[in-house]
Parts: C-alpha cells; sequence; structure tokens
C-alpha cells in the first residue's frame, strides 16, 4: 500500500519516519523539487526524545504520483488551498487523511469530492531541524477518525502503530477536533500575548488567575468537557511543559502567521452558534491578531 | 503665600515651573539632599511644547518648612504612605492638594486628619529630563475639585492660571477622577499589552476592533459617560498622540511597577460595586499585572 504525505514540515516529516520505521512505503510530497533530492540523497533523519537518531531510506518528490492508496495531508491550514489544487487530478475513490489544527478546514474539507475522508488529531510534538531532519519533543498518540465513507479504509494504517507513536481510531471526527482546538484555546494564546515559556502561566499570580477565569468561561460555553477537563489537568499540562515555547508564540516571535483563527477563531464561532459568548478568549483573539498585524514590538 | 510641592518629579516639577512664572513662592519638597541642592544650583530649567527652555529660581529642601501655606503632593500613588508619615507633622489647617492618577488614593487621603482636601486631575504631558529640567509634553489644564472642606482654601491658586498652564475649577472631585481613570482604560494597558505607541490602536485592524468593543463594555457599566464621550473621541486621541509612547508602556518597558492598579483596577472596583462586569479589561488587567510580573520577555 502505497502512502503519499502532502507535506514535509515537523508534522510530515515526523509521521514520514515513524511509518518508514514500521517498513510501509511512504513517499513524501514536497514543495520544492529540491527538498525531494535532499531527503532521497541524505535519507530521513528523526532525532528520538532519548536524544539517539534513527535514518530511514525514504522516497520524495515535488508532485503526487497519482496511484497513491491514500494522501495524508501535512501542510499548514494555509496552504490547504494550494493543496487542493493538486489534489484535482487524483482518483475520487482515493481516502484521504487530514492532519491539521483546528476546525477552520473541516467543512471545507468534506465539501472535497473525495468518497472517503479522514481527521487526525496529533499530540506529539514535532520539531524541524532542517529539510530532512526532525526531532520528536514529546510523546503522544496520533488520533484518526473517519468523517465520510467507511473506517476499512484507513483502518490498515494500525499496523503501523508503535510504542512512541500510537495511533488510535476515534468515533466522531469533528468532536475530536474540536476537543483537540478547545485545549489549545488555553496555553497557545496567552504564552503568545505575554511572550513567557508555558510554565510562567501558572508560575505568575496573575497569568495564573486569568488562565483560571479563561477555564470557567470555556466551561460555561462548552459544558460537554466540563467533566473530562478539569482545571488541574490544564495546570498539570503547563507544568509537564514549563519550559516549552508553545507553537503561538513561536510563531509570533518569528513574525509568521499564528494558526489564532483555525484554533481560537474556530471555537468563538462555535460558541457563538449556541449563542454563548466567550469575552475573555475573544479578547486574547484579538491581541494575539494585533500582535501578527507586525512582527515588531518597540 | 508659602506653596510648598512634594515630589519633584515630571508633575511635580512642571506644575512647580509654572507656578514660579508666575511669581508663586514655591518649594520644592525633594526625596533627596542631592536634588534639593541640584535645583538651587541649577534652577528649574522648563523645555516648553515650541522647544524654547525657560529657568526659574527655586527653592527646594529635603523636608516640609511646617510653615507652607498649602502643601501640593505630586508623588506617585505608590509613595504615599511615605508621604503620609511626613505630613504627621503638618498643621491639620494646612490645606493639602492631591495630583495623583487613578482613585486609590481617594478614600485614603479623606482619611487624614486635614481640614481642606483637594484633588486635581492634569491633562498636561510632562517628562522628566534630569533632577531640575523637565519637558512640557501636550498643553492640557490642571483642573481642581475640592473634596473637603471650603473652595476658598484653594481659590487663589486660580491666580497661576495661564494659557499654556489652564487652572480650572471643577465640582466635583470624584466624579473628576472617575472620568480621568475612565479615560486612561482606552489607551493605556492596550498599548502596555501590544508594546506599540497609541497610533496602532487605531491603524491595526484587530487592536481597533478590541478598542471599539472596550469602549461599548465601558458605557454599558458607566452609562454617565455616554453622552460625553463617544468612541469617536478615543479614536481622536489616539490620533492626536499617534507617536506617544503611553505612560504605562513606558513604565512596562522600563520593567517599573505601572498605575494599573490605580487606573483600571480602580475602575473595574468600582464597576463591581453597582455589579457591572467589564471581562475585557479584567483580562487586560490581569496582563498588565502578568506582565509586571518580571519585566523580562522571551
Amino acid at each position: 500500500m502505497k502512502i503519499e504525505i502532502i507535506g514535509a514540515g515537523a508534522v510530515g516529516l515526523l509521521v514520514a519516519s515513524f511509518l518508514a520505521e514500521k517498513q510501509a512505503s511512504v513517499k513524501l510530497i514536497t514543495r520544492t523539487e529540491q527538498q525531494a533530492v535532499q531527503l532521497k540523497v541524505n535519507n530521513l533523519m528523526r532525532t528520538n526524545c532519548d536524544g539517539t537518531t534513527s535514518v530511514f531510506p525514504i522516497d520524495a518528490a515535488a508532485s503526487l504520483s497519482g496511484d497513491a492508496d491514500i494522501i495524508v495531508i501535512a501542510v499548514k491550514y494555509g496552504q490547504l488551498q494550494d493543496v487542493f489544487k493538486q489534489l484535482q487530478t487524483v482518483k475520487p475513490t482515493t481516502p484521504i487523511l487530514f492532519l491539521q489544527n483546528g476546525l477552520a478546514h473541516y467543512d471545507e474539507a468534506l465539501r472535497l469530492p473525495f468518497h472517503q475522508i479522514a481527521f487526525c488529531s496529533v499530540q506529539f510534538g514535532a520539531q524541524k531541524i532542517n529539510e530532512y531532519h526532525v526531532a520528536h519533543k514529546g510523546i503522544g498518540p496520533m488520533k484518526i477518525a473517519v468523517a465520510k465513507g467507511e473506517k476499512i479504509f484507513f483502518s490498515h494504517l494500525g499496523a503501523y502503530s508503535s510504542e512512541r507513536f500510537l495511533i488510535v481510531f476515534e468515533g466522531d471526527a469533528e468532536a475530536m477536533l474540536l476537543e483537540k482546538a478547545w485545549l489549545n484555546c488555553f496555553i497557545n494564546p496567552l504564552t503568545a500575548i505575554l511572550q513567557v515559556p508555558n510554565g510562567q502561566l501558572i508560575q505568575r499570580i496573575d497569568a495564573f488567575q486569568l488562565l483560571k477565569k479563561l477555564y470557567n468561561e470555556m466551561i460555561m460555553a462548552f459544558p460537554q468537557f466540563a467533566e473530562n477537563f478539569h482545571f488541574e489537568q490544564v495546570v498539570a499540562l503547563c507544568e509537564r511543559t514549563a519550559e516549552n515555547t508553545s507553537s503561538m508564540l513561536a510563531d509570533v516571535l518569528a513574525g509568521r502567521e499564528t494558526e489564532i483563527e483555525t484554533i481560537v477563531g474556530a471555537i468563538i464561532k462555535k460558541a457563538h452558534i449556541d449563542n454563548k459568548q466567550l469575552p475573555i478568549l475573544q479578547t486574547l483573539y484579538l491581541l494575539v491578531k494585533a500582535l501578527e498585524e507586525s512582527g515588531e514590538r518597540m
């Protein structure tokens, strides 16, 4: 079975490395011809969580082969429109797996003419070191949920599951993406605005108070999470990742576009549909967007 | 009539210079003996808004003389406790004029045993250049309102009013301080968090949207301002001071304590008494306080 992964960023490289490690037939579809050459010449390298490095021979190209048995889309939300154009030549029976953060891509993806569409929520950490080298930064499952078609077309991916890269199947794709986006609302915008590592959100008295108020607001708007996500878990997450720079802060510091729209914006929209207000989150959302408008500060 | 001004920061120096210019008998009470000597040796210098510089001979000392006819308190809120100790030796009949921002000092000041107490709301801009040199950065009135005792004990100050330093009397001291603090809530916290000059609040789309939402929230909580303060005036203020660094941002950048508590904190408390919620302002308040907890960012 030929798996083609569109996007050789941190997530695409990491997923490719774990599939290759389990002898899957993987091909990375890169944005540039150069990166495809670099991958083929240097092989795909992965620095593991324990500091060791593994190397995997990998196939790569700058365009889809046209006969993949499954296509995994691992580009960021902002690049999806380009990818949708590439997919126009692909057979509608080809199963498609989306690996984006947030909810913004969900409805759009389901309007594509493909018969089999699934979504992923990845819980691992990945950091791109160079065009062919990725670091695994925190073990966590890759959750897959089928939203259109039959699970059978994706279930064979379970064979590539491993201890350090667990592949698990979930029932409701939208609920799964919502849950992940909801969780992302706690650490990402606050760290991006205050420009501090995650741990400072619980070490600074006032940041902690704000985090608590945000939690209460989020639970009021999404009571379905009240049972499974207690405030203590948000605190524990800050503790566990105390030294980490959140992805949103990293984007702000680098002057890149953040995922504020697809994560926080989507949650606000979702709440709005249910007539729920999120004034704290809305304030954080506008502050991050205002920061994005110019990378420069005084 | 001997006027003694406690505090030779930007505001104290500027007020002293305008009173001295009108031939008032002014004495600056400095924190250190050195600053008093510097003021006496070098005279008091003021760079005017038009770029010219004026020089005034000035008396100064590190402690109160004990026979002032009026005492003006021009220290920041945080230094008031020290000043209250100095005032213990002062005759309770001496009129006292407070020149602080915000509302936090109001109740405390009125509990002092003095018979004549008035408050100021200053609308001018001042920047301390060195121990004896201040720059006038924007013309605006010094509003005085008597809160305890009789206006007659302060009204002679009106004689020192000038075109560039208008002294005007208001009726209700608390309402006057509330109005100034209320206005300060728009530009100060937002510029401090985003770390941008005032004009960016209306130039960045998302900051502008947040400013608008904040305005609506503030008007809902303080409907008494709805008639006199339209959103257009907030926008005009940002335009007029587009290049300025707000005092709160200047404090954050210098790692100093800000006036968040006495300005924004006081407004939130005031609203709370009337059972009004200010979730956006409360979020900004906690963010500025979290920024204060450490001057360092990543």
